[in-house]
């Protein structure tokens, strides 16, 4: 059983570090130096301050009103479990929050979202030019790690972690194609393994290349980057089927989202996906209208949820959220080193499926 | 004195092989092999067909619309002035491109612009998500060609083509940072050398990179790497010039673009830099009263036509753009091999400086 107040502690305790490292790269306040630092000696002229008011400022925004960071933490725990030398690694945790928050913000432009973490959204506060240009920037400044070389790495493994950075970036868009594809309606039915697919680039990508990039910097062989970075993905697709769970049946006291926001988007979520194709016709066909409808109806999307209920199609998810993690974990557990640090890999992998906020 | 005929017949010649490569990378109908070329072997499964609709129909839509592709033609040009082995570097020309058209998709919807090569922006077309997602996409997507390595690069010469790519492609948020914060009027009076760095980097950037990513593949010196960079820099600073004297005294039967437009936009070119500081008072208010009309008044553009022709602005600006190329190449010079592909590579820059296009 997962010490649920342990890893809250974790998160609790590694938050600080993991600011100041961000801070590093993305400064509160833009400097010359700064400028340099990022973009290398200007040719005309050192333009400094500007970038407080079009990147820091939305970025801490953003960062300050909260988020979990538990993508950070899961990778600081996997490096420590490989043998890394976590404090020559630590700067690479920038990586996996900064592209995730870009994410959310280019995320809520294209759903046209307005609120996220309890405000509005940043393309209503700053603009959609301020807001893309700081999402799409917080895409690349990440790179910066790896240009800077903080973790000492020699030619092959700076290869190796290029790579990984640039094909995960490249998946993160086709996760996020295929989900734009759908909400769109451009696809009748969605079979389980679409959507699995599609989590694994939209959520497991970003869970994939820290741990990925944890294994190199620990100097790993292939195998074991391979398999550590399949945990990772599958640790990010069961995080967002328990997502997904507790945005129907959450506790609205714990859950930091909307409940029942998902009823209203319409989404094809793993549970209306099994429910589709599980349930009887007319509870199958209520369904369907229910999530046609973009209702926020309290009473529609509590009959949604009765529905998803009756169909076991709740209990199914977290059954296949668990078996996706396990038989993640059986793959990469031999290749961690035994002792506290894997045995916290393990604590918190099960945190982010059982958790209920 | 340029053979402008033979550059124009250059620029024709090209582009149907340029977008062969491109097909390569990003299909007009996307395939599973397309999508396994692209994404790896899924773990789930082949999401193949969908990005023919998310990607493959937005970026061709934009690709078909025109577009000169003078920096894949640079690139080639100066690939073989270089010695490189054109063949083997050809699918670089993919890069520059598709990270320019991505850009265009996203500075559309950033300034809220309505037509783009003379149809309705992208966004207008396909919807905000699809457009930001395709035009993201299409930041990370030309990562492929170096993920291929089809030049067959060594080590340290794929860490470096690594490095330039991903160093750019910061300085181009950079770039489109400061372009974004003068926009708003957050800076009152913006100097030469301000719009000389914005320009540089945005669009300086890509010609910069693929200049670097030529000698790079062609196995240059550091030094002859950073001497092309300058040199393709200032072509896109010299070509950014001409764009910007084009849009006030162009012919509108030859300049694609609506002739006044920054007048309308509020620019700070480097002609309205050069006229709020050098032209008499009374000129240089009228000069900042119109550009803060955002008007479509014919009558009060041609009167800031008039004023910037006054105060020397237009000529002054002219000759600035040909002191930055003259003053680049004689860095660059003397890196190029003598010989046919040098001169075409010279003349193909002072086009792009004297194009009345």
């Amino acid at each position: 059983m997962t010490d649920v107040k342990s890893i809250e502690k974790i998160l609790e305790e590694k938050r600080p570090l993991i600011d100041k490292i961000i801070e590093k790269y993305i400064p509160r306040r833009f400097s010359q130096d700064a400028f340099e630092f990022s973009c290398g000696k200007p040719r005309y002229k050192n333009l400094g301050s500007i970038y407080t008011y079009v990147f820091s400022k939305p970025v801490w925004e953003l960062l300050d009103r909260g988020g979990k960071r538990w993508r950070p933490v899961l990778f600081l725990l996997l490096a420590e479990a490989l043998g890394a030398d976590t404090k020559k690694a630590q700067d690479f945790v920038m990586i996996p929050e900064i592209v995730h928050d870009g994410s959310l913000i280019i995320d809520d432009l294209e759903d046209s979202s307005l609120v996220r973490r309890g405000k509005p959204c940043l393309h209503h506060l700053f603009g959609i030019d301020v807001a893309v240009n700081a999402g799409n920037a917080m895409y690349y400044m990440p790179a910066l790690v790896l240009l800077k070389n903080t973790a000492g790495l020699d030619e092959p493994r700076k290869i190796k972690a290029y790579e990984v950075f640039m094909q995960e970036m490249i998946n993160i868009h086709f996760g996020q194609g295929a989900d734009i594809f759908w909400h769109h309606g451009w696809q009748d039915e969605i079979t389980e393994e679409e959507y699995l697919q599609m989590c694994a680039f939209k959520t497991g990508t970003l869970a994939r290349m820290s741990a990925k990039l944890a294994a190199i910097i620990a100097g790993a062989d292939d195998k074991t980057i391979e398999a550590c970075g399949l945990f990772a993905e599958s640790i990010g697709v069961a995080f967002q089927i328990q997502d997904d769970i507790l945005n129907l049946v959450g506790d609205p006291g714990k859950f930091t989202k909307d409940i029942g926001e998902d009823i209203t988007e319409g989404k094809r979520s793993m549970m209306v996906i099994h429910c589709l194709k599980n349930a009887p016709q007319h509870d199958a066909s209520r369904l369907r209208y229910i999530l046609s409808l973009k209702t926020h109806d309290r009473e529609l999307i509590d009959e949604a949820v009765q529905i998803l209920q009756r169909s076991k199609s709740v209990d199914y998810a977290k059954k296949r959220a668990r078996e996706i993690l396990l038989q993640a974990w059986t793959v990469a557990e031999p290749h961690l080193k035994e002792g506290a640090a894997k045995e916290k890999v393990r604590a918190f992998a099960e945190f982010l499926v059982e958790r209920e906020f």
